[in-house]
C-alpha cells in the first residue's frame, strides 16, 4: 500500500486572493516579519496497489484529471510505502 | 529570509466531508485502488526573519493564532532559508 502527500498550489504568476487575506490577517496580528503567503492544498491519498511505479503513474492521472486545475494550479507529491494493517 | 511550509490537516478523529467527496469523485472516474483520502491546507510563508529560532516559534505562534484550529487540526511545518532577492 502506498500513502500518496499531494501539494496542490497556484502557480507562481496566478493570483492568490486566499494567501493576502491570510497575509493582512497575520500582519494585523502583529506579524510584521510576514512578506508573502501562498495557499494550495494538501492531500493525503491512500492507494490500495503494491507497484510503486503504477502507483506513481496512477496519482499522477489522478492530479491530471481531477486533483489539480493544470491551466492555474502545479502539483507534486510523494509516495510513502505503508502497511496494509497502518 | 525564511519560507516556512506549513501543512494543516484535520486530526484522525475528525470527519473530513471533503475528503469523502474527493474519494468518490476519484472512484467514479475508475481509479478503484483509492482507499481513503483526506484533504489539507499547504501554505508558503515568506518572513523577513534573518534568525531560526525566531522564525521558528514566529510561525508556531501564527498557526496556534491564525492558520489551524487546533481544536480540530494539527500543523506541521519547515522552515527553509532563502535569498532575500529570491
Amino acid at each position: 500500500m502506498f500513502l500518496a502527500h499531494i501539494n496542490v498550489s497556484l502557480k507562481p504568476t496566478v493570483n492568490d486572493p486566499q494567501g493576502i487575506a491570510i497575509q493582512q490577517g497575520l500582519r494585523s496580528l502583529g506579524f510584521q516579519t510576514v512578506e508573502k503567503v501562498r495557499a494550495g492544498k494538501r492531500l493525503e491519498v491512500h492507494l490500495q496497489e503494491s507497484d510503486r511505479a503504477k502507483a506513481e503513474a496512477q496519482v499522477d492521472e489522478m492530479c491530471q484529471r481531477l486533483l489539480a486545475n493544470t491551466v492555474i494550479e502545479r502539483y507534486e507529491f510523494e509516495l510513502e510505502e505503508i502497511n496494509a494493517t497502518a
